[in-house]
């Protein structure tokens, strides 16, 4: 890795395209003053250099490769895969691969993009599935949660490992030097749930791994600031982060309606100004955009398809704390650690 | 039915028993003057008396029903069914059955209300499986939602009833006279989701029942408005509920911790008094409090465990709503009518 932190762009995902991507750029290299980093934005310099010419900084530290082809959002993965060569995404995720860049970050076609970076990057030798993992906003602290959708069905044996790659994540992504671990659940009894799940519960009780199982959790457990990191399968993974944005949109949609309503509410508001803007920061969904792949020889972020300008900056933000870091190599070695303990294959089975 | 709403009141469930139960009670009752309505108290009276002496209109329109057992909140379904005989929570349930109560309200260890009302009640002739079904926040709605926990396993035709007993829900409960079914997935894609979601969508888009089925549904959709009955399973179901109910008590805490910070937000909030009041009104989980068990020959309701006064009231006010329609008799006419289709079981395998 050189000194200068360079991520690789993929600029025409998502529901927006450059629209987000380049000015979402501009406010990570704002928020990152100081810092030495460099852009390699990938996809129509017609739609890109608009933007480039309006953001002097940001074209200072850009450059530009240029390609008409890219990944449709609507694409089926296996489509997608067949006919990438050449488009943005793929040549985004090249890039981290031939090591000229040490991250990268697309808005585009979550299912296409893994199958990419899957084939591209490759799975860190002993991990089984990558998994995508986010940051949720929690009382006092915040959870690493995976995986959000990228395995929906899952076995005991890939949900310990999601345990210890979310581990290495809180790790390396914050000052929890032993995260606390738990396994999503519909209840916090040993009887609960699917087998998959009390299966994984049955390993992580007798393995050691860098982080310290603390049994079931349920969903308020995601936000509440009692575990570290949340694992789950995909299926109700992926629904947990989308019902958990849900009621932050909703809530948001609401004080906007509510405080707008009549003049005292008006007049009260400029003076809550700041409060406003504290809970705002805590619970806008758009600062917790970003599901990183783990389990890869490299770093991929993934922004949301959805996502504006503001939600693209806190998925490059990832992306170059992320690169700032060799967790990487970490989850390779503590899942064969794992996999390496006498107990682990014995007690898979209930 | 006679013409008084008689509600029978499992005094001692959830972890506050009484304390939130008696005071939930007056509450309800505040909230439904000039209705003739009668509550049915099961429980400890040496603790329910208090209350009433304290509470003479309660009082007036209670009658007490003096039991020393009660189902332990940890206690397993099985054990705590097999010794249920004389507890607050089942005799409340047999008052139903014995047509002396309407509805039943419980707080008390979800999975023996289930096993205990499914023994005491039975399943509607034709219904699988009872579903848990509760009514989130929507945009400018709200959103039908089940199953939220009874049934972690479900198959394809569990789902497709689940469907249908939504819908019903949605219809007897709400202004809306067709409403719109979704699945909860994944993504939106056919390809998408496990095996018993794809093949509800097969089925569901082929049948008519009182819903009109849209297709699969996210996380986030519950909250948007853009869906009136959201049909999952246990599993997902209850993560989901729990992760949205987790954010709204965040956001609730953020909300208290930022407004009281410094002296400007304080008088500011003042003004915006009216303004709190309806935001909270609309995400404070606990004014979304209660769960109605579908499919049963008798109105079950399942307050939160955690419940206070004001979280009780509402599961008061589902059951006492719920009381005042025919809406299971429904249930069991249209599902008797979708399982009559052709189309049906031959449709049932992707």
């Amino acid at each position: 890795m050189s000194s200068t932190i360079r991520i690789a762009i993929d600029a025409m995902g998502g529901d927006y395209g450059p629209e987000s991507a380049l000015p979402g750029a501009k406010l990570a290299l704002k928020a990152h003053q100081g810092l030495d980093i460099c852009f390699l934005i990938f996809g129509d310099e017609k739609k890109i250099n608009p933007y480039l010419e309006k953001y002097p900084d940001l074209k200072k530290i850009s450059i530009v490769y240029h390609t008409d082809k890219m990944v449709l959002n609507g694409e089926k993965p296996s489509a997608a895969l067949r006919a990438s060569k050449g488009t943005s995404m793929r040549l985004a995720i090249e890039a981290v691969a031939q090591g000229k860049a040490d991250a990268v970050v697309s808005s585009g076609n979550t299912g296409a993009l893994m199958a990419m970076a899957k084939i591209v990057l490759k799975t860190v030798p002993g991990i089984h599935r990558p998994a995508i993992a986010s940051i949720f906003p929690a009382k006092d602290s915040d959870t690493y949660m995976l995986d959000l959708g990228a395995n929906v069905l899952v076995d005991a044996e890939n949900l310990v490992q999601f345990a210890v790659m979310g581990s290495a994540f809180a790790i390396a992504h914050s000052k929890v030097t032993r995260p606390r671990v738990g396994l999503l659940n519909v209840g916090t009894e040993d009887s609960k749930g699917p087998d998959h799940v009390r299966g994984a519960a049955a390993i992580l009780s007798r393995v050691s791994f860098p982080g310290e199982y603390i049994g079931f959790v349920e969903g308020n457990d995601i936000t509440n600031g009692s575990v570290d990191v949340v694992v789950s399968d995909g299926y109700a993974g992926n629904i947990a982060l989308k019902a958990a944005e849900g009621v932050g949109k909703l809530t948001s949609h609401y004080f906007k309606k509510y405080f707008a309503k009549d003049i005292f509410s008006i007049f009260g508001a400029l003076f809550c100004f700041f409060a406003i803007k504290r809970l705002k920061n805590k619970v806008d969904p758009r600062l917790y955009n970003g599901g990183v792949f783990l389990g890869l020889n490299g770093i991929c972020v993934k922004s949301h398809g959805g996502c504006d300008p503001l939600a693209f900056s806190t998925a490059m933000k990832l992306a170059i704390s992320m690169a700032q870091n060799d967790y990487v190599k970490n989850i390779g070695k503590d899942i064969n650690a794992l996999m390496s303990q006498e107990t682990f294959l014995s007690e898979e089975t209930l």
